[in-house]
């Protein structure tokens, strides 16, 4: 097959057009797709904005990123996690998204194979054959909190196999690896002579549990902007690499995209300092999770596990559909509510799972919510016992 | 050879480095090597980015960019070129980098060669190189202006080539394509089954001519804000593609940079209504050309072909040494005067040229040339007639 004809579409971005055409002829439809923060940038990073924009600032960056903005994060890592990091490692990238392109150039070969979580963000299986390697997805569920572990590295790790990458807290799971097995994924594949690459994009969204950094685990580490602060039109993100990876790092990085975005770099300067407005989001995450988890269960939703993190459920609609995808649109089509089917994620018991997204305020939830209740309600949706929903 | 090993690191940005750690210890360079406008970005396009800030434009665009943007580049095609293209084909992209990044990604496969210029940008052999591709360098000299030509494609293509990829006007030579010869490089290509990439990056900074756009023969454009308006910093460019390519590109750029930089695609529709200011950088150019080229001369420095285009002239050095890359060193560290050996260019006869950049005001050009002057007359520089030289 072609490699471009490998390259699977985001089935979410298909529903968000097809939701921005209903909402042009008028309908009103809840977004409880989208992975996007629905706050604002800060105050004080827009005023750092304006500011870089006043002094000119609009050439280009070193590749690896202005030096203040490496070290400003290698001061955030002492003060966020207490460890140590030499900022020449933290390279500053467009967004999450230009640190694994960067990443898996400088790592793979043809053929290498990356071993990846089943849920588990889309973007990682493509940008992995982008680069000519083999994306090997591997099953998890509820009892490993639906990452990898150590244990299923052990059975799937082979000849050629170079990574192991993993989203902490997980898109689309919303939960946690367990401390102990960050720290057996990171040794297993070190042992192997391969990387294990921790995506952190959702540290700081998480609600009464502060996970450590798989850094102090050596973990190459990858992490944005764009949710904690708010920031994804800025794309601005960063990774952190070993000593002997930065040179190759850094020729990869001139070529492919030569610097992240001047001014955006010079905002998230001042994101770092803005701690408090992240904390506000934070709790209105936290507000909105707790909502969603007493309410969805009562609608046919079953949640293996409560996530601790990110701004996501993933839940089960077995008890309601065998096929998520259908759902999924018959309730954008019909209730104005969307949300994500399960196969956007993979393949492992995808039709019978979905997302919700919580990027959207808590009056908008409540709206979606009773849409759904008076959806289900009212066709008598085969399948559950729709006598049994509370109104 | 491993895929990262294949990847050369810029020269230019060595002797970059160089030039700023001897600036560091308190010399004063003239900075010739750079490629980046030295002017300040328009002040309606700032104005536009504090405007986009006010509006609280930070959530990502769509992944093929803000669409009126691409409709009034849609406009512009019209207004500037009077081409008519539908503004779906026009796609926004993070600089012409990621342009390029996604192009090859959707077009190459394992193998398939791609035919560029020796003397060409140097990112291109990589890009392709990333993408699995084979990067076919074609030498080219003054007889077809630095450019391919027609007679080279016939030569050179063969099974499992798919693209050439030209930049007009060059870099590193300024020179421009005939028009006539133009249309034949894209009827070659179409007629074997291939596209023509043609980066205009240096379109509206050309001196004595306006040249037409490839779109108007179907190649596949390339382009970018960040040379004629001065926005190199902002990262944001944009590719026309056939309609055929539409969908797969916006698949490729869903996943690898989601989206160009929000503000950065907003103020970037100022900049398409900002003639004036663009024209006067183009005349303060076009003034550096003139003096550099009525000077470099007799210094030693011999030009094949009057550039046209670009901020770039690349000369000979052979005169004056069998080795350009030593001799830029040595003019760094004892001239203070930066300039780009040729080898950062390809291989072809690549020793005995330099790219000199005038991306660097009148006057520090002029010192310069004082330095370079100085400094070919103090040491007798072995080859040349330095008592020719006038003072």
């Amino acid at each position: 097959m072609k490699r471009i004809d490998q390259i699977e579409p985001f089935r979410v971005m298909q529903l968000l057009e097809r939701a921005r055409a209903l909402e042009a002829a008028g309908r009103d439809i809840i977004h409880m797709e989208i992975g996007e923060p629905d706050f604002p940038t800060p105050a004080a990073v827009l005023a750092a904005a304006h500011a870089s924009l006043d002094r000119g600032d609009q050439y280009y960056t070193a590749s690896t990123g202005e030096p203040r903005l490496q070290q400003a994060l290698a001061d955030w890592y002492q003060q966020e996690y207490g460890i140590s990091v030499d900022a020449r490692r933290i390279l500053i990238t467009p967004g999450s998204s230009g640190a694994f392109a960067m990443l898996y150039a400088v790592l793979l070969e043809q053929g290498d194979r990356v071993l990846l979580p089943d849920p588990g963000y889309p973007c990682q299986r493509n940008f992995v054959r982008l680069a000519g390697g083999e994306a090997v997805n591997i099953a998890v569920g509820p009892e490993t909190n639906y990452h990898l572990s150590a244990a299923l590295l052990q059975q799937h790790w082979q000849h050629h196999t170079r990574l192991a990458v993993v989203i902490n807290p997980s898109n689309p799971t919303g939960t946690l690896i367990d401390p102990g097995m960050l720290a057996h994924l990171a040794a297993h594949c070190r042992d192997h002579g391969g990387y294990l690459i921790c995506d952190e994009i959702y540290h700081g969204l998480t609600y009464g549990c502060s996970p450590a950094s798989a850094l102090e685990h050596d973990a190459i580490i990858v992490n944005s902007f764009s949710k904690r602060w708010a920031m994804t039109g800025w794309r601005v993100g960063w990774t952190i690499v070993p000593d002997t990876l930065i040179e190759p790092c850094r020729r990869v990085m001139q070529n492919i995209f030569i610097a992240a975005p001047t001014i955006s770099q010079h905002a998230a300067l001042a994101a770092l300092a803005s701690g408090e407005a992240s904390e506000t989001m934070r709790q209105a995450y936290d507000e909105r999770r707790r909502y969603l988890l007493d309410t969805l269960p009562s609608l046919g939703f079953q949640v293996a596990i409560e996530p601790q993190g990110a701004f996501y459920i993933y839940a089960s609609v077995a008890a309601l559909t065998d096929d998520a995808e259908s759902f999924c649109w018959r309730m954008l089509e019909e209730a104005g509510v969307a949300i994500t089917p399960g196969n956007d994620f993979g393949q492992f018991r995808a039709n019978e799972h979905v997302r919700f997204s919580y990027a959207t305020s808590l009056s908008r939830l409540r709206e979606g919510v009773r849409r759904l209740r008076s959806f289900l309600q009212h066709e008598h949706w085969a399948g559950v016992g729709i006598a049994d929903i509370p109104s």
